[in-house]
């Protein structure tokens, strides 16, 4: 959940950065007393997220203006649907316009492209979980998104799991020992709460991995890195439901099918935050001088 | 150009959404007197952007770090060239990491495409700018990367130009007065150093906006939306070189050459920020346990 | 415009400049549960500025009081009239009290200055323009007071117009190049959208600037800067409408219309904002028990 | 890791605060040039932390001062050990004194205190941990003083970790499904490196809880909330390694190892936190006039 | 008195420390629909600070949700006591839950620390006052509670009042001019406002500093540190009324009583701060699925 | 004394305010590898303020830049002397130099007029001091300059004094007691260090309010607000020493030594802060390109 402080900050920093002395054009081209009626409509099909986030840009704006939200984040709606107006003085509604039509289109697309790849793999085991390949600066609101859009979060930040990949691997065994020793000894000293994901890059890596302890305490996930979907299928009868079983790279709308059939748990996919599309929605407005 | 202190705010800011409670892998993994050196290769060529952004990174996780950077922002690089490396202690290095090569992936992404636009349109009388879609937070950053693609900007926010659209236009003249008339009165009244800029949506709403003054206080680009290249070649002979021809709207790689030819002055592209891939630059690491 | 959230984030932070461990003296002296009506009152005539800004002060010290503005931005006013009325728990009003003044009488003494001005150049085509000699953090707001005083803005920041003064001239002549050809590789570089003034000390220094080019992509403006009279009335027939003409330097009540009857199109006056008496504005209290 | 930027922006702000208008003592009773030398000196034993803190302090009042560290993070040192050393300007030292203090004292506090916990469970399987209970704004710190003195850290925020209690689960189970049922439903529901603990307040809720599902992604630990110590041992052995068993409630220096002795693998105290006693640590200056 | 706008900025900062992802459990296991009501309910007898914090709390997590605070700040309370209610949407009283009684139970367990000491000296001249030795970020909520609980607040930081210690007192007589004459030096130059305390550590250090002089101008306060309770009486009849008497060091419940009869004026207790227990408040839920 | 985090702070918030995007004007007027050397120059005599606020404009615009103070704050200057040095890009120079120099010009226009009005008094006992009337958000800044010029400080913000004026006073006695009771009352319940000062209106309030007790704890200060020469001497022989005696309004450079010989002791001048003109510095710039 966003909180309104959290919404309130991000909101109110993108307007400072889009209007430091204001929007030249409604206040020069639009009289003072004129008022708006708005209603974002969607240009496409897809998934809505950001409600809470589009009423803020113009309430921040200015407080004399109302959103009414007419889908909840997750809906699914259709090209043409109504999906929130505004109603307020117009200088502040035009101001606001591309600032709120920037996050609710971005976290729709979001959620739009999300929903698209748990549609593919529907039926299957698997989830389809995002990364850290987020924007600076809006991370919760990407988060956020996919969950609107029916996927599933991994690790927040840097704080909240372990994700070893080679060089820390490297680094571990730099001493001699052997991989299994080296993980079963940080183990041992991690947080009791941190997930601890390994990243593999070739069958034979798994054992010595899983070797180093599983269950609640252990190694939780194992990601196979760029696997082909024979190796895929392979990886997965050798964990044996001993760790999660996370596939990556070369994921794509084509292959994400496929890959889920492996019989894989999580599907992560850095396209959903960084490659998503931002969808088209509208602001059809009705301006009373 | 992007001030020391501007980047220390966002920067320092991504870190603290990247890394609340720190690296834990880094932290459980690596041992503390570790130090790293790392080379950030380009893994596909392209234009680098953001070298003193990725600097910040580093620097501001661990002030013993040092980063040197290989070429200037703006340069153009090969598959394989080294652009710059970091030394430091280890963990610092690891938790940096995703920070730093996120900025310089996505401001040389930008960099890039802006240059494959640019090398498209030489030649021709075109420039390409860029437009207000860019991240919420990072426009400074995303503008920047623009120019060091050979791209130009557009104005930078509501503030700094007049972009009257549709909307404006049509309470403009809601009482009956005439869009040329009306014109005039708000250019009137503007700030002197504010260019105005015109959208229009047909031929015929070329030269009453026209009419409504030329020259270094009037109308200033008039910006064909949307328009069919005969259209645009049409445009352009009509508004001859009384105001600056802006195309927008429809614009790609495929299409961008075929309207350049049609003689307008600009083509703004939303794409350049809002579409382009985070360029693939790698950080090869070097750990010394 | 100011946002909502652009004045909550300016007063919040010079109320924490002004009481950040309360205000001692209504703490003491004043009984928690008294309530303050009090009446913003004119004690000079003058124009009003700042309406939204002196009733946040009020909200974000205690959000139980209630402002009412009785004038809007812009109004003129007589000495006696009541401005506002301010309700809620008297030591909330008595602590906001001099913050909420200290920004209604600074925005309103800048409005009232610009106003003067501006009532000396009426009937000349001329126009009275700010500067950037602005207090640091409160740009935004004694720009929106010059509007409210029927003045013009002029360029925002560093980063909304260029301004060429000697020091950028001399560089770009330092291999030799002429003025004119300098300034012609600028302009073709610069966004379009981006006004372009050239300042000049001398009367032969204008054709040299001028011929890099006019109209909507070339030099804007010709700043004027300490010009005698005679030689305003002589740069003034020598541009010829190519460009805006501005005068600046030695500027001033008493010497404005002579200028403005030069036939200059701009007179900027640092004055209206780094000089600008705060307005005499008083709180007339009467606080319940 | 505290990164650089976390630690400057947290100590600039107590400055700040502490120090608005400066310090008038040192301001007005020593001269402009005098320098001063100070140590850090420890009145008592105890384990330290906040090095990179107390730096930072001096830095950022006057970037004159340098500041030597003479024992890491985590080492023990004895009554009259000498653990820092300060040198600049006599002003700024006396300044950035007690806020330099106050956060290694607290830190320090909180490292030696959790040291003598991880000293009483020695040689037992289990685990001193912390908890949310720290200090709004400074948990970054205080966890890092959690680590420094041995101890481990608990989930960092209400999002890296999923904690059901009492509340939690009747909501769950408010239409009548079964406990087991409902966890198991939200297990499956969440991110995939998200721990799961229960808190459990009878034995004979244990049951119930590890039914939904154990290993990686089911019930990672089940916290024995205020339960006798022979509770705790029936618990531990019911449990039976298929979760990690966490005791809270109740617990101090003289209870800690008896609970310990249970088989528990953890054991949170809100206490190493909330109740840590400030270090005696001194600053022994000397200023030369 | 806390301003709304000081309160929103720390318990904003305080909401974003503990959930920046939101809150995992009730995200997971609350019906997005469920609402809540929930009484703070004493668990011990006491004294209420910090309502209009604790409403904040969960204002800023979801504007939907009401607080309605049924004692004022200052009030005493039996255990069992309802002493706010709070209704809205389940999820986001859940987040906000410890984040609101975090606050609530450290400011009224210093005010009811505070009352404690304050009841110990009643019928003495003697007043019970707070030191800096506050927590970073909280020193305005942690002063409020001082005087929710009877105290008195002693300096609210470095730059209100002068208090000269032997670092002080030991350069300004590096030059050989005696106590006495630099004391006067200094007082002379002081802001006239500002009220200067010494600190002594024996009796014969008193007389050389009154001698500077006293009143309104001179020195104000003696603070006597760590004084046996015989010399605190031969202190204070010394001292004689020329200025307040303080009394500092070896303060406890215990000890206070027996300080106070000695004719202090002054009681500084760094404890009802640095050591106050956070008070047992709870929050009983009731939640509708 | 300003410490560094707080000037940075500011400026760079100045810096954020007046470059945006940039300054535009030497990006694409000056070669990126042109250098630059400044001097602050004096075009008129004064006194000096604000030297490392100065430096840290330079410094944060890009960190090659170095600033070498030739003067400390506080001396005095004739026209014509070099204040300071600046080296760096050429770029960095120019984009800094408009903040530099306002902060630099403001406070040493402050410290001049500052040193003005203390060169009219001297001989006299009397001090000159500041008021609250400064810029919000520079209030720290425009108080050090008032020390630079040889003034004193009043009280700093709303938290550390007590200033009781009519309306207080009124509120005190609604319920018909005496100023002098209920003033005691108010003495007695402040915290001992606050400094209390009451302003009066007529020779006749002077005995009722020193009647509430004088001394250390008493009322420290009597302001004669608007009092003719001869009811200023009138007061301070009716007070005779008892409280501070501070002669506010109808204060300028023409009647200041007048009011100071009738003997009061402070002096309180807005003008200070309100009214100082920027002292005339200019920055002689030569460019390398």
């Amino acid at each position: 959940m966003l909180t309104r402080a959290q919404i309130d900050r991000v909101v109110g920093a993108a307007l400072a950065e889009d209007a430091p002395w204001g929007d030249l054009t409604s206040e020069y081209l639009i009289p003072q007393g004129a008022t708006a009626t708005a209603d974002l409509v969607a240009r496409e099909p897809g998934v809505f997220s950001g409600g809470a986030v589009f009423e803020a840009a113009f309430r921040l704006t200015d407080a004399a203006t109302r959103v009414t939200l007419h889908v909840a984040d997750g809906a699914a709606f259709a090209s043409g649907d109504v999906l929130a107006t505004v109603a307020g003085p117009a200088r502040g509604v035009l101001t606001a316009e591309r600032i709120g039509l920037n996050f609710v289109q971005r976290m729709s697309g979001i959620a739009t492209l999300t929903r698209r790849y748990v549609a593919e793999v529907a039926g299957t085991g698997a989830r389809i979980a995002d990364t850290r390949k987020t924007t600076p600066g809006l991370r919760a609101f990407e988060r956020h998104a996919v969950v609107s859009g029916g996927g599933h979060n991994h690790r927040f930040s840097l704080s909240d799991a372990v994700m070893a990949k080679d060089n820390h691997l490297g680094v571990l065994t730099a001493d001699g020992s052997s991989v299994t020793v080296a993980l079963r000894t940080a183990l041992a000293r991690l947080p009791h709460t941190t997930h601890v994901e390994v990243e593999v890059d070739r069958l034979d890596q798994i054992e010595p991995v899983l070797a180093a302890g599983t269950g609640s305490r252990g190694i939780g996930t194992i990601m196979l890195d760029n696997f082909s979907l024979d190796d895929l299928r392979t990886g997965v009868a050798q964990i044996a439901g001993r760790a999660t079983v996370e596939a990556s790279g070369g994921v794509s709308l084509d292959t994400v099918r496929a890959i889920a059939a492996t019989g894989v748990d999580v599907i992560s996919v850095g396209a959903l935050t960084h490659s998503a599309r931002a969808l088209d929605l509208g602001l059809d407005l009705r301006i009373e001088p």
